[in-house]
């Protein structure tokens, strides 16, 4: 039943699919395909290399070449000797002629992670969509602001999403960068120079490319650069740590002494000892994976510095890590959409908690006012800090208790102390920028589709 | 057919077994029962509740518990709720009884973990025993020390693989440390203080753990704490970092300039494109993989910075991390075994390339000889440097040019020249260290042993 | 005024002596002056070579050490050659006699890391003690156990300490087992064989070792292996993510919707934009710094892949990642012993969190009371879980919901109902279980000081 | 004399300069008056607020802020103590209005690293540069392509280069987008809405960053999100990964038994034993430096996790991660202008080295040929795989002996196989693919240079 859970717990099916042992082998053959019908157009192999050709990628299976590869201990090889032996003579002469096996493996893995960032940056659009979405709908829901954990100034829940609408389509700019520099083809043979196709190399690399939809990488050594898959690697880890950033804040507001946020609960048993707690899971879950998002990014650091043309020691490296790192990618965005699918959010309780610190939360608002009227700074820093704390613990407004204070009620009269020290008044150009936010992840996304990368 | 590579290609098949989705099970169901005996024996629980048990566990499958799953949204529970329904009524009050999902998980874990361990320090034991014999082999078998890929003074292919031999043993050590600390029950209930049991509670713990062998921690949170994790995926990166550099070695020695060492060619295809090369395959794949065990230490270093008694984010990165960092281990010594069998040793070569510096790899020799003799340091050092590059530039043995030169005949006569550089002359105390690295192995892997972890 | 804050702003005064680069110096002279001392013991150098030594080694400075390495290039080497100019031409002579650079520095390392284990260690034992004594002020308050950052069961704030206390001891081990593997004496010249001594090599290096306090290495290549700097930097990446844990504890529970614990205000000045907040810095700077110590350990990973008998490597990356990993732990300590000193705490607003969840956190009191009462697992879970939700809604104590349900009032009584539900009965073995916490801290502790690594 | 070996001995002066504490001092002192002036200019503020500001600016220095924050215990909030006492009543009351210290802090490390990345990207301009150069100069110097550390098939020195070219030409790429994305004011206040502003707010910010030639940030909370400094470090820590490849190619090729490249002695002392050793330890370092630059990466993606409208987490991590990541980068890229400045090339030993395996380097042509001349390609493939193995264990030409074999001989005569396997005529495309990579940078540098950044 497997060891890996990204084999049925986490990852769609989708995703698992384009990353399968036997999506692998079907890409393959596509490139092999491409790369002889290159040839044949080069002039290089004679056209009758395609007759069988068709038939041979129609019935070459994934677990046969497996079968095979256990046998020869390659697995091109053993896709190129069957699809030769299926096809005939004159097929199997000119397949993969001058190729080497990472000109198909790099190219493969293009096309496989071009299909996969379809998925995942369409998933990223969905997220920054319903985050716009909420972001408008609560764009007016004050709520306390928190830095340290403290209460700071009010912001609104609407403002707080902006921000992660911007942060995010950061993030769907670098997938788009990090795209367009690695999703190239390769075709080099052995160390690079074409060597295989005397002065015809060029044509044939550039025909190839065509075929398959790619620009080509315009040198290589034995593989592309691995300097793509790592800045694709670290583009998604900081994608997922934006997603956990996300995540620690519903974990965080959902505490039942916060209560402004939550997940919502589904069909699911919740703790198996605890019958009375509706944790938030898929938030935990995002957190989790988010660590794994991380901590994978370093392999492909490490895959760059190959020796000379290469090395072998990429290969099983990413085998490993890259299935791994787009699966992962994978499921943190679905646990996001899922996750902003059933968040509560309660506008009461936001209100609440925003006057639990008897208005001290705008008492930057004051601080400003005494010296606008002509305080000095400090005095005025520190007079605030002192009616806050009275405030506080008198449990008695701030607007009240400054009244009181004849420093500041010579400078500022009652009611307007009153106005000032209203949190759902104290919230500067939260709706501009909201709009800023929306206009730039506008062009962000427009940017990017049109760029066809 | 998969997107894991540890589901096929990589691992052995007995440790997939023990990190397999059914094994977790079986084991869960251990230890699920260990907690029913317990409850019993301290009389919280009827002695009737163990009637059903036996038969229920053999029949409640892996599969059907994932299905459950897949309906209630938790494993456990969904044990649980099987165990029960099979066992019938009184059973089904009693099993788990007072104890929180990670009671069972965790303790399962370190029963999976020891399992795991047996397998993996059993083959650490195996590389360290092979390398050993080797060290005892090729214990006067001379060829060039190097430093910065530079030759330095000589050494025997034996003192380089007992040096490997004393830095796998303080692995071993390590592991047996790491062993210590993780491998323990754990019971505490919801947030650790064993509050369902009443003043019981101690006692429980103490049968429970009993029965299954192991210590347990002596207190917890929800969760055992996760440096213990922590510290086994350091042990295990440091030992595949131990085994890279190994690789690296044979990596560099089997070069075709330099031939000393290197990976006998079995059954395989080497290069598609490349029909005369023998490529160190397996030497490749562990520097690769060391990578992959150095990523996944970061992992567990985050999963210790759980809030308060414990939240959710270790859960999917252990069960990510924890069954890949064993199969990439598993995985690392299998290789480094092979390596070792099929490895290519010729002593011929070693000398050669010995003596291709022209005798400056001992110019050492030469310069503490006149020191010795009373010459100052500096200008011994300036004389030699000098000699040595003549040697190079001129081909010709670095004894004969030193010979001609008058201020080092007038300290050194050339016989005592001769003899002073001769590589194979110029060995230190090699065989008495190669001798305390073994003493000092043995007494590593005996102490571990007995220890009985 | 320098770009390191390591320099000013974190560590201590004496840690950054012993890791400051006079202090390396005289560390390295003492190296030297065992070296030689062991030479004449061995016979090798005439005991005259020693005459000069006493007063050369008073009389070099560090500066003039560094000015020597701008002209030459090489740091041990100015510093042999300053101390030989100075002694005389016999002592000029034996000096550094056979021995490689790194001889000198990995000796020195291991004394001058030892050293700041002394510093490191002695804070870590200071913490332990004082969460051991604030575990047993705080035994019996109560508050509430939170799991995913909602509340599950009671647990009392020693309870919650005595966990710390028991992670903190394991950290406490581990140095102690990183402390014995790395700090060791390493004597081996060029390629480790010890070549320059001929036969006499073990008894230098035994002399040596023997001078300086230290066990030497069985057997070395060009330098001491490197896993032991790997452990050591693991072991303090544990330690400090472990603290990170403790200041999240903090952060968290300071809170204003929480207020728990906190950290007292001192001189500083808070927010710069607003006065009323008292804000966790010492905590917060705690967990940015446990992310250095988590980075830096990678480095050390790496460092272990040396080719052959070493290459350089590892001397930029040590000569960077040292200093820090050693004056960021120092750092964390200091912050986590100054949080300890200035920590708040409120058992009062404790008590009322506990009760603001209507006494659903002891719900699994209920559940499992009606399990004994012979109900079925499953139902219970469903009526509890039922009740709870009620209770929370109508915001009535759960003993009062729960006493009109007829599922329950038919199996358990009022009065039965309202102790089982009282959140300060529900604590369990609490008070046993961190008296296994502080006894296990306190042989851990014990042992390894008398183990006189 | 200090701790970190980042304050004197890696790293150049100037970006030490732009890192000290001194210049972090003096451009915050612009920020802050940029930020006065926006005020004025928005009306908010009394023009005659700016009277005394200059003189202030002039007046205070880095000491004393640093002086004054040990008192006060906030470098921001002693900064702004300081002007305004300088400055005067008017001053004192608007400098700083409505801002929060990170609004400052962030701007003034955009303006920092602005001027960092002009010393790092103008020296990877001149890497690139350099090798552009010597791509032209050894476009034609024939030497063994490798893979595996293996002779694969023949390559230029040239052709090596132009890989490196592209490859760093992708780093410079990333650089900038990193830099666009990055380097930004902020302006936002306590969380982000520019509260104290009232409406006007955006004129402020606007007005604020125009001064300091920056765009804004369209949105943020306390802090600009941190994913921008997670990018330039992976920028870097690629770039530094591409770096330490260059670094073993010329570390592996200097080997004494390859000699094809090295690095050329300066006037440093070589090993403190050897004297005969020329090691590559400029190339040495920059792998052992590529380690921390890798480490570094990691401290930013956790930062980016920060809690809600930020936590102060990010501030220690960052104080010392910033600066040591730029100077880690300055030094390599330093390190790497030196090493190609000393670097050695030996054309003569590349031909050498070329023929050591008989010809076998280019047996892939013989290969393609049997294929092209109708052999199936597993027979052709087994067959050149035997002749290739016999012409290296009979030390002959691979030619001579293939011409032996009929089953070659019918197919290929003489004269065509030894043409055919002529290393020097096997190099495909090369001198082609080089154009196209320099054609690639070249785009790729003007582009960045242009987008005016």
């Amino acid at each position: 039943m497997g060891v890996c859970v990204f084999e049925w717990r986490y990852g769609s099916e989708e995703m698992r699919r384009i990353l399968s042992r036997e999506h692998f082998i079907e890409v393959m053959k596509r490139v092999e395909a491409a790369l002889l019908e290159a040839l044949v157009k080069a002039g290089i192999a004679p056209s009758r290399a395609l007759e069988g050709l068709e038939e041979a990628l129609d019935s070459v299976g994934a677990e046969e070449v497996y079968e095979e590869e256990k046998r020869i201990g390659h697995d091109i090889a053993a896709l190129v000797f069957l699809l030769g032996r299926r096809a005939g003579e004159e097929t199997s002469r000119w397949l993969h002629f001058g190729a080497t096996s990472y000109d198909i493996v790099d190219t493969a893995w293009s096309l496989i992670i071009d299909e996969a960032l379809d998925i995942i940056m369409g998933r990223l659009r969905a997220v920054i969509k319903r985050m716009t979405d909420m972001a408008l709908k609560y764009r007016d829901t004050v709520m306390p602001g928190r830095t340290h954990g403290q209460h700071a100034t009010p912001i609104t829940l609407g403002f707080k999403l902006a921000n992660y609408v911007y942060e995010l389509s950061r993030s769907y700019e670098r997938l788009c960068d990090a795209r367009h520099r690695l999703v190239k083809a390769k075709l080099g043979g052995a160390t690079g120079t074409l060597a295989a196709y005397g002065d015809k190399g060029l044509a044939v690399r550039s025909e190839f490319s065509k075929r398959l939809g790619l620009q080509p990488h315009p040198i290589s050594t034995q593989v592309a650069p691995r300097d793509g898959l790592a800045e694709l690697a670290y583009a998604l880890a900081i994608m997922a740590s934006q997603l956990d950033r996300f995540a620690v804040e519903v974990r965080e507001l959902s505490r039942p002494e916060i209560g402004e946020l939550w997940e919502e609960r589904g069909r699911s048993v919740g703790s198996s000892a605890m019958p009375q707690k509706v944790n938030p899971v898929t938030a935990e879950r995002i957190s989790g994976l988010a660590r794994v998002a991380r901590s994978l990014a370093g392999v492909f650091l490490e895959n760059i510095v190959l020796w000379h043309e290469r090395d072998l020691t990429n290969s099983s490296a990413e085998r490993y890590a890259v299935p791994h790192m787009l699966l992962v990618a994978d499921q943190i965005l679905i646990d996001t959409l899922r996750l902003l699918d059933k968040l509560g959010v309660d506008p009461e309780r936001m209100k609440r908690n925003l006057g639990a610190t008897m208005g001290t939360i705008v008492s930057e608002a004051l601080l400003n006012e005494l010296i606008r009227r002509g305080m000095r700074r400090e005095e005025a820093y520190r007079i605030v800090q002192e009616l806050s704390r009275l405030a506080i613990a008198e449990s008695r407004p701030l607007h009240e208790v400054a009244a009181e204070d004849p420093r500041v009620s010579e400078l500022v009269e009652a009611d307007r102390l009153k106005r000032l020290l209203d949190p759902e008044g104290y919230l500067g150009s939260y709706a501009l920028l909201i709009g800023e936010a929306l206009e730039y992840s506008k062009r962000a996304l427009a940017t990017c589709r049109s760029s066809g990368v």
